[in-house]
């Protein structure tokens, strides 16, 4: 056993190598004319410029951190954070790269084997799948690593910093990415397709390159960072968990410490496996039916997941109730991504496009109707996966339900990035003038993004959910160690009280700001993009040569995104060390409690409301109430721009908010007693 | 003390007599020509009809309640429940009787004594008090009754019962009266302000006789029904509390078990005479500054009681420090009166009207934004009210915290239903022509009467947070005196952590319920209006003598407001149940505090983004940002209408589903172990 973990970074470097190959693959395909090649490389270059801006401002960040580590907790947990941090930054600079190379060769795809879109959809998973298989398998290296050094009972609290590390990373990507794609969205929207009437991406809008770049770092490099901490938090909290499981007590009937150590990780390595098989299946599936290849590869690799998951029961010498918790949680993503389905695909957006019919005011109250009710099922499933869970394994059972849930994040995040990708090759084909038949099959490949963007995001929500609860679980047992009796935060303290209503507070303040960054960064595009277009004489007429100036629509969302995602960055990394100093443990047990709880139902009710008004303004713009310029199209434009920020900035936060509050709070745990 | 406690109802019964002697007061002012006694009527008819018919559901399910109460807790519970209910049905009555005799000759009282709105003023807040003094008088007369013949440590509990018939109508009521008048009010406004562009309030709109029936059953009966059972509800968890002091523990240091549960009720004997002495200060105010004198004669008020209350300390022979935790409350509730008074009629109102600037979507945008931001500062009042009571008297110092922010009932509820008397008087004036002077005065009125609200549902919000702790804190004793051991609600257990998100999940359901019944009437209302403008000839250019059928509309909401009240009812009133005995205690615990985070939260949300949208809507009709007709006022109607539900319907329904939750697990607390 203690030989199958040490393989886990060779694993992960296969597993990279592999992404390596997917990436030359994607490369050799054609990319299409001159124009197309130009403006896949003003996204690219956009893209990468912020990447890289961003990553200077977070460097001084995760210094400062590094340094508070080394001085309060230790050299070795500082190291394991900067490993953390780069590695998730590393992971988010593999997956731009693959989905800005991957963009522009989807759309010359769509254009050289139409009406066939199995080449298109192919090139796009191939480029997604070189961020997916980049997630898993930086995870699984690091994590690796530092199991093979501090994978012992006494040390093994030194990888916490490996998941806070990577957690940081992941808080300010998200924020960042988020407010940068919906300020170019929203503002280019708003000008372009309500005021000046033109369609989307048209080439004459200068807000539309920083749009499309803003997929990528919002979709592709801010989600693989939320769930780059999802997947290296649940696996890391496993390892805490096991690692407080003393010999004798019930607990330890599930297996030793050690075993129960490195069952996450095997898991993950079993995971890595079966992600690969389901990415060469999906190569298998495409040539028959396009629309629904990109769910059944899922699916297979998750069969194919949940068999040697089960068979590495018996290699990692833990018990197989253990393996229940594990189908539990693997069951209950699944149950998430459906629901989720349901809300942003199905009858609730029927209702939305009915009440578009009386305008926007009724449009807005049906999604904000959708979204709070659509918080009800997910919930539902996540109280199950846990019930079933504990029952069956402890609070051991609720970490590794949720690895569980994420060991197949290679498939998951792949077909996650494959969103954005055809998106973007959607933008390009407009943009270039590849002509309505090569729009249209980006148009479907886009369609199917959505939906998988919103299984996505329940996954990373659901994901985010059993995660925070083990990083819980393992903080309370951490003070437990350390006092030496038990720990018991007490719901009825006054001090767990006062908690608790700070935790619950923090997702909607974070959710202020991030509304509020997205609504400035906003009003200061469409003031830019309307001067452009009075400005710029023969912009708007479309006259041959006259280009819009997007260098500065691409600054303002720049500027934005950088200046803005500081402060719920930092409020999310101090609020634990003040509240734990100040007001001690239990108020900190509280408070993760509260934040957890609002953030889970925040980030759900978030994303599903902008999934369902999004699918509502598709629907009709396919036809249904009046079509395309009807008033029920013009009120589900607003429902869609309100929706923008919702499912994109704000609700996205709320995961890596809870999830960073609770790492933090286990890495200062020892300090607090 | 027993002695002064037995002059509670003696006392309320004072408290009744002067409500009696206000109506007829209000009964003696002249109701001006026949037009307006003709609209008067109409609304008051509407009004009363609706009143029984949801009296008569109400019925229904309280005997089937009170049945099961007698098999499962007891006879007399059953009793104090029903008496509990039917005082605030009467209280509803009352205050409605009150309104609606009061909105007619308000109006004529603006137009005999213009420009001088002192007097209008004064018939307004006169009739306003009829509601504050019986929910006052009738809230002691009830527990001072009980609590004559249960007031000892051994039978209080049956006193509980009285909270739930309280809680159980609060619930019904507010549910049925939201729905009510936001269906009548988004589908008059959408229908005759945005779609055929004619006034607010004018007799041509078939929905406006319905909108002004909605004033008074929604923001005089719901509002009332709400007030009544925070108060009674706040008193009678202290009661709980004290009475399961045990002699020789810490709390014990407060005073004897008797002194801390009579407490409770001298304080709210003293908030009666204080609210007196306030409505009776506004005579004498309103001759200096109309627009100050409703604020300054709750600070009387306040300032009166602060004193009496300190000196009843000794009188009720319990440690001066108790009364710390009763000022820390009192000051909490006005605190959030500021906050909210803030957040609804200041800088992030013209944030809001700034973003109208580019469109309904970024309207929508900010005023989530405003409302979710909003959040944070009354939670951290709320925390330190906590931190201070706890430190001071223990979790008894949270229930008498709570009592010390409610104890003034009588003027705040006075001011509170002062507001829709002004709004109904504005509503008269334009239906019956009295022209533009008088109806500029009613609009100064009414203009107050918009941020009393917006305090008033801060405070109502304030205190269901402190007493559904109270409440809470109550229930936990009781289990644990039940069990004889301590019973501690450990947040790290599965079972907890499953209730918190069942109960956290709960606020979302019942907004998402409420939320859509509105947007579903409000459809139909919206149909039908543009039914009547199409089919009755002359009825849209206002020819003499065509008549809309406002009857139509009073069914559409009235017969919305009653089927659709049910289900979040019958939730409310089941949850704790189905949990409780499902799931256990623990789990019941843990659902007790999630619906009650969660449920705070959603309702500052709600109150706040809606008020903010309301005001902001408002400025721009006063001239900022391009006034009346522009682009910014169009996207602020549509703000303004989506928070019609928010602050209306759903946000105070959350107010009650967690008192109401709280008391019914109070009462089943010993059947449970």
């Amino acid at each position: 056993m203690g030989f199958i973990t040490t393989l886990a970074p060779l694993l992960g470097l296969g597993g990279l190598i592999l992404a390596g190959i997917m990436y030359s693959v994607v490369i050799r395909q054609p990319e299409g004319n001159e124009k197309m090649r130009e403006i896949a490389g003003m996204i690219h270059d956009g893209a990468m410029v912020y990447l890289k801006r961003q990553y200077k401002i977070l460097f001084i960040v995760i210094i400062i951190a590094a340094i508070a580590l080394t001085i309060f907790i230790g050299f070795s947990t500082a190291v394991a954070y900067l490993f953390g941090a780069f590695f998730s930054m590393l992971a988010g600079y593999f997956g731009m790269k693959g989905a800005t190379k991957a963009n522009v060769r989807t759309a010359e795809a769509a254009n050289r084997y139409k009406p066939n879109p199995g080449k298109a959809l192919s090139v796009a998973f191939i480029g997604g799948s070189v961020m997916g298989l980049s997630v898993a398998s930086l995870g699984l290296i690091g994590i690796g690593i530092f199991f093979y050094f501090f994978g012992y009972p006494e040390t093994s609290s030194v990888i916490n910093g490996f998941a806070m590390g990577a957690s940081s990373i992941a808080l300010f990507a998200r924020v960042g990415g988020g407010i940068y794609t919906k300020t170019a969205d929203v503002g280019a929207d708003l000008v372009g397709k309500v005021e000046a009437g033109i369609p989307e991406d048209d080439p004459r809008n200068p807000g539309v390159i920083a749009d499309n770049v803003g997929d990528n770092v919002g979709d592709v490099a801010g989600l693989g960072a939320d769930i780059f901490e999802s997947y290296v938090g649940s696996i890391i909290a496993t390892i805490a968990l096991g690692a407080t499981v003393i010999a004798g007590s019930a607990a330890a009937e599930l297996g030793t410490s050690l075993s129960l150590m490195s069952y996450p990780l095997i898991l993950a390595m079993v995971g890595l496996i079966a992600s690969v098989i389901g990415i060469g299946a999906l190569k298998y599936l495409e040539q028959f039916n396009p629309a629904s290849a990109l769910r059944y590869s899922t699916f297979i690799a998750t069969a194919v997941f949940l068999v040697l998951g089960f068979l590495s029961t018996f290699v990692s010498h833990v018990a197989v109730t253990v393996y229940v918790a594990v189908f539990a949680g693997c069951i209950c993503g699944i149950a998430i991504g459906l629901i989720t389905e349901y809300y942003t695909s199905s009858r609730p957006v029927h209702r939305i496009e009915e009440a578009s019919e009386t305008g926007a005011a009724t449009n807005i109250i049906s999604g904000l109707a959708v979204g709070l009710e659509s918080t009800v099922l997910p919930l539902v499933a996540i109280c199950i996966a846990i019930f079933v869970a504990n029952h069956f394994a402890g609070l051991y059972g609720i970490g590794i339900a949720a690895v569980g849930m994420l060991a197949t994040t290679g498939i998951i995040m792949s077909v996650d990035a494959y969103g954005p990708i055809a998106d973007n090759a959607g933008g390009i084909s407009e943009m270039s003038g590849l002509g309505e038949d090569v729009r249209e099959i980006t148009d479907s490949l886009d369609a199917l993004g959505n939906t998988t963007a919103a299984i996505g995001k329940g996954f990373a929500i659901g994901s985010a959910a059993l995660t925070a609860l083990a990083m819980f679980a393992a903080y309370s047992q951490a003070i437990t160690l350390k006092l030496g009796h038990s720990f018991d935060i007490i719901i009825t303290d006054p001090k767990v009280v006062i908690g608790l209503f700070i935790g619950g507070t923090l997702p909607f303040l974070i959710g202020a700001l991030t509304m509020t960054s997205v609504g400035k960064a906003a009003f200061k595009m469409v003031n830019e993009i309307r001067r452009q277009f009075r400005d710029i004489p023969g912009l708007l007429e479309g006259k041959e040569g006259v280009k819009p100036d997007v260098a500065k629509c691409i600054d303002i969302s720049t500027k934005a995104a950088l200046t803005e995602m500081i402060l719920p960055g930092l409020i999310a990394l101090l609020m634990p060390i003040v509240v734990g100093f100040i007001l001690g443990p239990f108020a900190l047990g509280g408070m993760l409690a509260g934040a957890t709880v609002t953030g889970v139902l925040l980030a759900i009710f978030m994303a599903n409301a902008g999934g369902a008004w999004d699918n509502a303004k598709k629907f009709i713009e396919q036809g249904s109430h009046g079509g395309k310029g009807s008033d029920a199209h013009k009120a589900a434009v607003v429902g869609d721009t309100v929706g923008d920020p919702f499912k994109d900035t704000s609700g996205p936060s709320m995961n890596i908010l809870i999830k960073l509050m609770s790492v933090v709070s286990l890495i200062i745990a020892p300090l607090l007693v």
